[in-house]
């Protein structure tokens, strides 16, 4: 005999005047008339459970029982009486008259309500349990689950195979920093757990598995922000013999389709595809809030000898940028906004926002209120207007600086003003879905800091076909067949087609000045496996907690992960990490260091 | 234009007269007749490709080609000339015609043939990206996967969620050694790699997820054997409201499943279910290979006063067990064989192996011949004679120790005697699938060595109802609620029905001598979510690779994994695990011990 007959949720009409047996727990009792409700709840839902007082023994069962007790409770399942149903609930035309009251475990009294929504972050860790039981929190599992199933069955059906790759790896300080594993057999010998499966997914290329696929953790030690954990999962995905176009639109229907199955999304057809240039360009960012409807004005040309010292010195600094970005409608912002933006733009660097409102054009410059409009000669002032396409009404603001300054500030500007009470109720928001294809990516950034070029991706990106040479006579015009997909301002996944040559892949070490000794001892395996008839290859990686974020509305990525740590990287559960013994110690052959002083002298 | 039209492998008589690129490596090239033949292959298979010198470029190209080159050839698909086909391939009906042949990439030429089958294991995992493209392995990796979708599609289907757990989680030193994460942010302090997510998905439960799975990585820091590995993978399931029998039918449901769907063998329904103490009593072990046909008959009692020392101490010592074991048609084996047997029991610690001949019975102890006999009384032999059944022409065996190495020597001879050309040819052995569950194992077995009880399974596992206060009043009769599924004497996976109750944990805890102090630093947060109404709840784990390596016929679980360590936990491909930069033990808070001098003093 089975302990349920059904889910406590999924009790609905279609059993009236069966006999049901339920299981779940106290969501709420209440006592109404001399007889007894309990709210049962399992994870499918609620249902109304009553117990009558002419059952002696089930209402005896029923005084006892308190929030979160878990019953079993058999019944009969009848109609609500006329007028008491509960459309919020499948099960909201019935209830069950309870027959038999079981308590299968009592439970003391929660720390917190379930419903309560104002909980601090170290109140639901720590109590984590009970937290998950929150409806919420079932929900955002569960959509996880939905999300990695959908993509499993799309990969599964396009003849990706998933293969597992070690989590006991190699340590190769490139990039983020390993966590690493003491080796016990192999004393003074470390084990690092993986950043990503990027090196195995490619020898499984050279390896003919043809499509390869993972959902895997993955591993930095990295000091957290508000989106990271230490462990993060990855949808990691490689493919031999097909071209970039070919990848990205698999890849964008893999997305399509779990937002169709899921949440009944339809998202665009195709994806729009955006080059690197042009969303550093118009927008300041590689992965650009497509919902919001400003961009920016390139200005750079045309400041070099105006007066406003701010303009003209960034427009002639090396690595310097000025962009005007068009507000329509802006020209009544309140001062107290613009001085709040002010002070928003100044996080990232900004020393100032310059700013034009354009009250009415036909009168010049009278029709123009700005501080720094009288440093500015005709010549381009008129450019600012013609370029931005400047209405009556409207406001223009302005950034000039280092570009990366320029980028960083009036692209969170931009941001912050499309998703404000301003840009929603001035139609510069587009509440939608807008995902995105940013590619050609540089293969290079200069590393100023150190005088010398590092890969935008990592250093197995091919370049694109015909700029191999350009590696070594100018680095910096080197495209990469690099892509990143972009869902709302945030950066879905990335990939790109990967070097299948050995002597290409050299020329990349060398372009970043990684001797020939140094990649054989990191990357010997790599280069060695290239050499047997590597096949052409790409794929890209998707990180699954923040798709799932975005897709749940959640606020953080540990509200999509089962036991996440804090941001001090702890997990308030178990309390790890935690002291070992010294046993432990001895026999991975490493000792701690002594505490070093707060203060040397 | 895409690289790729169709997979070589899958190039049929469906394509005749269509134009086809094709992508691969070269497996074979031969010139015949002035014309060369190129076998090109992907991971669906062969296909021939033909490559005329009519067409001079095309020709000129295939000259240059050698074995593992990588190609993309683009041709016409023809019959093949009468006669010429090839039956074990899918494509072997037809050719390709080459129009164009491109070499994608070259190829050194491999350091072994790729149908060499001798490899040595240093070799194949050392260049185990070209091992990987050996057929073997290629088809190994792929019933991987499809058991692990299969499993997941059946799971789904069951409302089970896959919920990841941690992978940076607490040490708790029982049983296994753990593999050891240095936090740098929490000076001193370690994570634990998990050695199997038990109490996470018991927490599941109690939050309500009803039911859970995960196909996850565990890791045991142990010295090897030949069937294990430092990190492996287990299908792990867990449910609440369940019973035993509902828990075994499902997962039994979903073993059959995954053996019809992937190698379309129909195992037994239901499966046969034995209590362990009469696996242990028949076969001397919990995992029997039900294969064999041949059992032990107890013979304890009746020896204990016969002059035969070996087995009057066996049957009165502590522990000591003396069992007989009928070989049928044993009569035969020649003594060479039998003194075979006799070194081989001493491996498990037999000092010697008693047997008796039985020529024919008619005569009484004439007709039986045996070292042993004489100094057995009547009484006791008619019990031998009775209880085995024995006939004209069988042999019967003896063990006579601890039961220990009663049960292990006699039980690995069984077997042994079941595989060899003798049992084979006698009908001893039954060459099909013989899945069977045990049940009813002990909850504790007494450590001699430390004078204490110790969890069989572990410390979470719910005892038999009514048992509850055996674990107090007499530990070793107390039966628990677990279950082992085994397949031809292989432990598949194995399961129980959890403790639900803090109580009745408590008292487990305290039955394993765990001070309330100890429990509550280790396992506090499970005897905190005890309290909150946890659901009844069991489940059970499966090992992935132990399947897999069954199911593929492989030696060794090294066979169906990408990429494993060996015996010494290395990976001969990365070189894992490496020495590493100070700065990152310094980071860590950690340094290395100095080298121990190999003798000590």
């Amino acid at each position: 005999m089975s302990m349920r007959t059904h889910y406590c949720g999924l009790t609905t009409e279609e059993l009236l005047g069966q006999t049901v047996s339920l299981c779940g727990w106290v969501h709420r009792r209440r006592d109404h008339g001399g007889v007894i409700f309990i709210d049962l709840r399992d994870r499918e839902g609620l249902v109304q459970v009553v117990c009558d007082p002419d059952r002696a023994d089930v209402f005896a069962a029923a005084e006892t029982v308190r929030n979160e007790y878990c019953l079993r409770i058999t019944g009969l399942v009848r109609a609500r009486p006329e007028g008491t149903g509960n459309a919020n609930l499948k099960s909201g035309k019935i209830e069950v008259l309870a027959h038999q009251v079981e308590i299968l475990n009592a439970s003391v009294t929660p720390p917190f309500q379930l419903d309560d929504d104002n909980l601090s972050e170290t109140t639901r860790l720590t109590h984590r349990v009970l937290d998950l039981r929150r409806p919420q929190m079932q929900n955002n599992l569960r959509l996880r689950y939905k999300v990695a199933m959908e993509v499993r069955k799309f990969l599964d059906a396009n003849g990706f195979i998933d293969i597992e790759t070690p989590m006991l790896t190699k340590s190769t300080p490139e990039g983020a920093r390993d966590y690493l594993v003491p080796s016990r057999v192999n004393a003074g010998e470390f084990f690092a757990l993986p950043q990503s499966p990027q090196l195995f997914k490619q020898l499984l290329m050279v390896a003919n598995f043809d499509r390869y696929y993972q959902i895997t953790k993955c591993f930095r030690d990295e000091d957290l922000r508000a989106d990271r954990q230490p462990e993060f999962t990855q949808i990691d995905c490689e493919t031999s013999f097909m071209s970039e176009q070919e990848i990205r639109d698999m890849f964008e229907g893999m997305i399509r389709l779990v937002f169709k199955n899921t949440l009944n999304i339809d998202l665009p057809d195709p994806f729009p595809v955006m080059e690197y240039a042009e969303a550093m360009g118009l927008y300041g960012s590689d992965k650009p809030d497509m919902r919001v409807k400003l961009k920016f004005t390139e200005l750079t040309d045309v400041m070099k000898d105006v007066d406003f010292k701010v303009f003209s010195g960034a427009a002639n600094m090396h690595n310097g940028r000025v962009v005007g970005m068009l507000v329509p409608g802006g020209a009544n912002m309140p001062r107290s906004e613009i001085d709040a933006y002010t002070q928003f733009v100044a996080i990232y660097g900004a020393k100032g926002l310059a700013y034009i409102k354009v009250n009415e054009l036909a009168k010049g410059r009278d029709g123009l209120q700005s501080p720094i409009v009288k440093n500015i000669h005709d010549a381009a002032l008129t450019q600012i207007l013609e370029r931005t396409g400047a209405k009556d009404g409207d406001l223009i603001f302005f950034g000039a600086d280092k570009a990366k300054v320029v980028n960083d500030a009036i692209g969170a500007l931009r941001v912050k003003i499309g998703h404000s009470e301003f840009g929603k109720s001035n139609g510069l928001f587009d509440d939608v879905w807008k995902p995105l294809w940013v590619i050609d990516f540089p293969m290079f950034e200069h590393d100023e800091e150190n005088d010398r070029w590092a890969a935008v991706h990592h250093p197995f990106t091919a370049p694109k076909d015909g700029h191999e040479d350009l590696m070594e006579t100018d680095p910096g015009k080197c495209i990469a067949k690099a892509y990143d997909m972009v869902l709302n301002g945030w950066e879905l996944g990335g990939g790109s087609v990967r070097i299948h040559r050995a002597d290409v892949q050299s020329k990349v070490f060398r372009a970043l000045k990684i001797s020939d000794d140094d990649a054989k001892l990191k990357f010997g395996f790599l280069l060695d496996a290239l050499q047997y008839g590597a096949p052409p290859h790409g794929g890209l990686a998707f990180g699954l907690d923040r798709i799932v974020t975005m897709m749940a509305g959640a606020e953080s990525i540990r509200d999509v992960i089962a036991f996440p740590k804090t941001q001090r990287a702890q997990d308030l559960l178990t309390h790890a990490p935690s002291p070992v013994d010294e046993k432990q110690l001895r026999e991975l052959h490493i000792r701690l260091r002594a505490a070093e002083p707060a203060i040397k002298a």
